[in-house]
Formats: structure tokens, C-alpha cells, sequence
């Protein structure tokens, strides 16, 4: 199982119905975050996760409403029993912010917290996916980053085996160790390497090149969309994306879902958004808080 | 027109119904804060007050969960057109907390901010009323604060001051400066100097004596009860209140309502707290989360 949990999905200012920038991935048990701005502990405890899951939390870029959300979560964990470490990853300079952000609420934990500042081609291996930081463009050093659970095995036929006169047992696991046994070939009665699901998040971006090459072929695509395309200038002037921005790097990229996201608290009605990332991508839509999705 | 919002009720984890402490109080056009967990700003939004109100935070001490939304809450401000000056006053410390927390997330603000570091006795003077703060007794440093509206004129009997031959107009004008006019004296037509409205906030703190003498007669006692009762050793062990600490308090200075906050996210159901305090004082509640209480 693989499920996002969408717990922020507004800008810098939150309104009556967003929270600020917080996207939870959950693969079994555990839970990592893709920035984590103020309030994200109480959003995460209003939905279907649990917040003692979180394994890694991954900052885009130093600004505070995508990290404030921090120190209170880790406090929180702290008083909570949490004695397992957590890994913070983000940007050069993150560290500085973190330390800064946990002495000004005296905030002793109770286990270890390794800071690691990450740039673009970084990769963190967890036991069942990995986790790669990528370089987009926005006003300060920002990244993006790929979600990509580890590969399987191809399916076994096991009927197939049989019928082929191979009894289930030693000569099946030797098959699966890619031998061949009695003339019967892997590939004969294993499917091809199943690839893991994909999720690629894009942080606070222009169009940038480097996402679609990314994203290329993934499950899904968050994207933010800051801006609907009527408002490009201002998406341009403040380094963000526009909704056509974001649904032309998810057709580049061939992606099965858009998923838009940080889109600003001018905009009441965000069918505007969804229409306009549909014009360009059909299979688009706008997050909303505490939205669920489950990659199949 | 003194009005409270109880924008955060919780203790220093919030739960899915209570946010981290903020209390908010409106007079007139003015607000102000005491407290400023995270999610203040996102709490204040869904009320009916406008944060873009606020004239001053008063941080009790300096714990996480009554600071951490400071940062985001001034650059909301800041983003959405503020330019006055805030004041911000907290104990001893305060200064380098708020500062770290500004400098962890690039906080540029558009409007300065007064950051001052009070001690008990300290008094802070707006338009219509006064903030006073006092020491109370927690694990660290900190503050009680009481807010007291300025006294107004007495109630002046037009129908009297006319039954005794006077004019509306330049003698009426005369009387309420004190003047006897044609024999009249002030006092036989003007009634006694009404006292301002007083709510007392004890920030985090273990039973205190200094708090029933701040809040003699005070309209409004907001208290902490992080306990029941029941768990009285817990209390004493983390310096907090429990239910009967804060209605033996209210009841020692003769307030007129009593209303707890900062529960323990322990407690599922909070009329065990209510009815524990009902026991030593009978006009006391439990706030809720967005709850608005008028004073008269």
C-alpha cells in the first residue's frame, strides 16, 4: 500500500480551508513528509496516519511555510514515547534553521535527530523505497523529490512450473535465484522485474526541466500551481508555477495522475485551476486538505 | 464590546479538538494575544476576529507550544499588507527566541516589531485598556497577565441635570469636568466611576497566590487545569494546576467566571475537569477550542 495524504495544501498564507505546505507518503508503516509547514502535527492527527510513523521528513527549501511545522511535531513525538531516531533532510543551510528553530522553545528531545543538508542528485535508501532530491528553480536554493519504491520480482507461474514438471519446494526457490533447473529456464516461468510505484514532488518551482525528466513515466506528479495561468505574470515575478506550468511538465513527463498543490488563498473557486491544468493534461487535479490518495 | 476568543485549548500536544494555547481578546477594534502556539494563525482565521487586528502578543513563557506560531503569524501579517508596528512582550529570554525563530525561516516583515522582555509589575498602555504582567511559579520563567479596561466616566442623568434647570450644552459639558454649575454639583447628577471590565490569564503555573490577588473581583479568571483532580501528583511534578488549584484560585478572588484551559490531551472527556471545579466554584467552564465568550 501506498497512499499520499495531502495534510497542507495552500501557500505561504493559509486560509479558513488550507493548512501550509505538508504531503505525507505512507508505504505499510512507514510515513515520510515532503515539507512540513506550520500546523502539519494537528492535520496528520486529524487524518488517517499516525504520526509516530514518520520515518524522514524532507524540506524543499527554507522558507517558513514549509518548515515551521518542525519543531512542534518533534516536540510533540518527543512527549509522545518517540525514542527512534528521525531523519530531517533539506537544503544547504537547513541545519542552521533547524538548530535555530528547536533553541528558541528550549526543545530537548528524547531521541536523535540527524540533519543532513542535501543537494540535487542525493539519494536516501530506506528499506523498502528510496527517497532522491533533485535542483528546481525558485527564489532561494530549492529541491524536488522522487519517491520510488524498491523493484519486485517478476510474478512466478507457479501452474506454469508445475505443468513444466517442476515440484513446488528447493526448485522453485532455485528458479527465483534466477538458476535453471532441468532445462527450465527464470524466464520461462517468471514474469519481468516489477518497477516500484513513483511519486515525484516538486516543491515551490518555475517550469523546470529537470521535474518532467524526473517524473518521467511516474505514478503520480505533485506539482505545485501557485498561480492560475490568468496570473502568469505574477507566477514569474515570485518564482512559482502557473496551472499550465504544472500540466505541461506532467505531459512531458507521460505521468498517470497530476496532482496540483500551494495553490494561493486569492483563488475561491479552484475548479478555475483544475479546468486550466485540464486543458493541457486531462488526468489532472487540485489537492485539498486532508484529501487521501492510495497509488495503486 | 470585550470579547474572548479561545482560539487554542490545549496543552503542549494538541489533539484532533484542541489546538496549541492562543487566547485572543478583542475590545472594540483592537485585539490582542496571549499565547501563540502553533496554528494560532489558521485558528484566528476560521473565527470571526481578523488577525490583521492584533496589537500586541503576550507570551507567558517560553515553552514550544506558546510560541511556535509566532514566526507564521508575522509573515501572514506581513503577506497580507501589514505595516503597523507590533508589540510583542514575553519574559526574560524572549528576545533571543523570537529572533531565532525569525532568522530560521528568512522572516523579512514589512512592519518593525517591539519585542520587550518583561518582569512582574510591568504594565503596557493602549488606547482603552492596560495589560499588567506578574510572576507566577512554573518549571521555567513566567508570566500572568491581566487585562483591565480603562475606568470610564460615571452614567450622567440628562433628565435630572434638566429637572434642575440646566441646558443641554456648555453646562452639561461643565459638569462632567467636575464643575458645580448653578449650584449643581457633579456628583448629583453623575453616578459613580465605572470600573473597566478585568480578565485575569494565568499563563502555565502551579496553584499561586499571587494570581487570586491579580484577579480580585476580575470578571473573567482563564486559568490552567492541564489535570484532574485525580492526578494531582502529576501536576505537582510538572508544575501545572489541576482542576481544583484553578476553582480554589477563582473562588479566593471572588471572580465572577471562572473558564479552565491547557487540559492534558489525556482526558477524553472534560466535564470530569468542569465538574471537579464546580465543586469549589460554581460559575466555571471548561473552554472549547473557537469558543467566543463576551464579557459585559
Amino acid at each position: 500500500m501506498v497512499d499520499i495524504l495531502f495534510a497542507g495544501t495552500g501557500a505561504s498564507v493559509p486560509s479558513r480551508e488550507r493548512s501550509l505546505p505538508c504531503i505525507a507518503v505512507r508505504m505499510n508503516r512507514d510515513v515520510i513528509l515532503f515539507d512540513c509547514g506550520e500546523g502539519s502535527q494537528r492535520q496528520i492527527m486529524i487524518s488517517p496516519l499516525s504520526f509516530m510513523r514518520i520515518k524522514a521528513i524532507f524540506v524543499s527549501h527554507l522558507h517558513g511555510d514549509h518548515l515551521l511545522g518542525i519543531p512542534g511535531l518533534l516536540q510533540t513525538m518527543s512527549m509522545s514515547g518517540r525514542r527512534d531516531e528521525i531523519l530531517l533532510v533539506g537544503p544547504e543551510g537547513f541545519k542552521g534553521s533547524v538548530d535555530r528553530l528547536m533553541e528558541s522553545c528550549g526543545g530537548d528531545l528524547d531521541y536523535d535527530v540527524d540533519i543532513i543538508e542535501a543537494s540535487g542528485g542525493d539519494t536516501f535508501v530506506f528499506k523498502e523505497f528510496v527517497v532522491r532530491a533533485f535542483d528546481v528553480k525558485h527564489s532561494v536554493t530549492a529541491l524536488g523529490f522522487v519517491f520510488e519504491e524498491n523493484a519486485r520480482p517478476g510474478k512466478f507461474d507457479k501452474a506454469k512450473a508445475q505443468s513444466l514438471g517442476l515440484a513446488p519446494g528447493p526448485d522453485f526457490s532455485r528458479l527465483q535465484n534466477g538458476e535453471t533447473v532441468n532445462g527450465v529456464r527464470p524466464e520461462d516461468v517468471i514474469g519481468p522485474v516489477r518497477t516500484g510505484r513513483k511519486i515525484v514532488y516538486s516543491g515551490d518551482t518555475v517550469r523546470c526541466q529537470r521535474i518532467s525528466d524526473m517524473a518521467k513515466d511516474a505514478d503520480v506528479l505533485i506539482h505545485e500551481a501557485t498561480y492560475s495561468h490568468k496570473d502568469i505574470s505574477l507566477a514569474r515575478e515570485h518564482m512559482h508555477s502557473t496551472s499550465h506550468d504544472a500540466a505541461q511538465t506532467a505531459k512531458e513527463a507521460n505521468v498517470s495522475v497530476l496532482i496540483v498543490t500551494h495553490m494561493s488563498n486569492r483563488y475561491d473557486d479552484l475548479t478555475v485551476i483544475e479546468n486550466e491544468c485540464r486543458e493541457i493534461f486531462q488526468n489532472s487535479m487540485v489537492a485539498r486538505d486532508l484529501m487521501m490518495f492510495t497509488v495503486r
